[in-house]
């Protein structure tokens, strides 16, 4: 069945096949790209083969012949590895191809790696992603993107595959990066003061799920705290995403504000907040686990999950 | 006419005519209670009068043989000296009247007033307020309240002519007293978070406009961020809800805080962040002067306000 947008045998790669590196390469996958996937995991690369997509055994046998290589790694540090490191993907990516780099990274980060792409005569497209693993799957995930318009073009295809929304906000990389950044020092902050609020709420002897239902309807309300507090009345920190997320977005936002001699207050205490739990033994837990920190050291009782069958 | 609810001639007094106990008062005269205000301010019952109500020149006067007396001062002290100052309504009030406490106060002053107040043989509602001036006027306000079903009862077709929601939290005053201040805490943090996020965006060289708009379609969004940015968008301070509301909002979760043993960083540091907002001179402010205060430390550029002749 020839795809409406062209897409038909159309050569993708997806370098990290982790909860969202998967989904959209499933996506990929549905809207007809012949899509070759790495990742160090080999369940990931059966996971990848179950979808429709082929596995490789390095970034660079992946990327070869690719139009577009998606990078879903997790910081700067290993999408450099996928770049530059042995079996790297750069010097395999035809001239003219387009890494779409998804990793959340400094803007500093996004542009020095994208100049040595761009060098190197391939096209660098700065695209951090949001939603989550269930929108990954379902091709509906938000990607903020920057790069030069040569670099729009050859990834459009893929990223219309990938996202319901996608934000064009510049021609450089590293514009992309710097927005996602902003919304990661937000969503850290809110995530921190919603289990702040919730389990002193609970000290307080109220019904939190009461607190839940009037704070949602209020003008104390986040979309964190609508989102996460219902882990913490259900008592369920199965990682949706883990506390360690954190310590490493607002361990970046600090980077970012010594550099630019701006204080950052808010996003300071909610990483140590973030580093307390982690320190705590809960860093590979749901970020919610925040709450469980407040209750432990306040000697507050919160909801444990109900164990099933 | 007769009102439906059975309002009609139906005596209510409102203590503290502000931008809130104003509209208060006139959606009481709509529904049909005859209304009686106390303000310290000439202006104030000048404009009760101009909205068909009728001025009092002290607390215990305008209570005279109200059944429901509505206090809508600024704070606990405020509220104990309407009620037990020099002319102070409680014992002008009817036995068996319900005074309808409106000021965000702690759970403890709540209930040390509710016990006062009902020792002298009159009702309490802990009835703290949420929505802003506009929603005061429509009768279209939040009210939290918890208190006895008799508080309940008597002041219900009152809380029916201010709210378009009533939440009914509990038999003892001081609950609805905890859940506003459950609400303040995270919206104090929010709009430091906001403030911080904005002006760390500006000083990263984004269009803040662009910031707004792909943050309020994001994870990061608050319920302050999408109500307070647009203040810094347009440069415009004018107060909607001043600086100094949250000095003393948070100050409150610190006393609680404290007579709990239960640590509260993030509303420590958004407390820091408006007391130096406030220490700067912007303490009559609009509370999203905490973004000036970040731009001004840092010499970040934020929009100013187009002068309007």
């Amino acid at each position: 069945m020839p795809s409406p947008n062209g897409t038909q045998n159309r050569k993708a790669a997806v370098i990290g096949l982790g909860a969202m590196g998967l989904g959209m390469a499933s996506s990929l996958v549905r809207a007809g790209f012949d899509v070759t996937g790495y990742d160090i995991a080999e369940l990931a690369l059966d996971r990848l083969e179950a979808a429709g997509g082929r596995r490789a055994s390095s970034p660079a046998k992946a990327a070869d012949g690719a139009d577009i290589v998606v990078s879903v790694v997790v910081n700067a540090a290993q999408t450099e590895a996928a770049l530059f490191g042995p079996e790297g993907c750069a010097a395999a990516m035809p001239d003219g191809a387009v890494f779409v780099s998804c990793a959340t990274m400094s803007p500093e980060a996004a542009r020095a790696l994208a100049a040595r792409v761009e060098g190197a005569g391939r096209l660098y497209l700065d695209a951090p992603i949001s939603g989550g693993a269930k929108r990954a799957a379902e091709g509906a995930l938000t990607i903020l993107t920057s790069g030069t318009p040569a670099a729009f073009e050859k990834a459009r295809p893929a990223l219309a595959a990938m996202a319901q929304t996608v934000h064009e906000l510049g021609a450089e990389p590293g514009i992309a990066a710097a927005f996602k950044m902003i919304n990661q020092l937000l969503a850290g902050v809110h995530i921190a003061a919603a289990c702040e609020a919730i389990t002193f709420a609970a000290k307080q002897g109220l019904d939190i799920g009461k607190v839940y239902e009037v704070i949602t309807q209020a003008a104390g309300n986040s979309w964190m705290f609508e989102n996460r507090v219902p882990h913490v009345l259900e008592g369920d920190y199965t990682p949706l995403s883990a506390v360690n997320i954190f310590t490493k977005d607002l361990g970046i936002i600090m980077d970012m504000g010594r550099a630019a001699n701006f204080p950052v207050p808010m996003a300071a205490t909610a990483l140590q907040l973030f580093t307390m739990t982690s320190a705590s033994g809960m860093g590979r837990d749901d970020d919610a686990s925040v709450a469980r920190f407040y209750a432990r050291t306040a000697g507050v009782t919160l909801p444990e999950k109900t164990p099933k069958d």
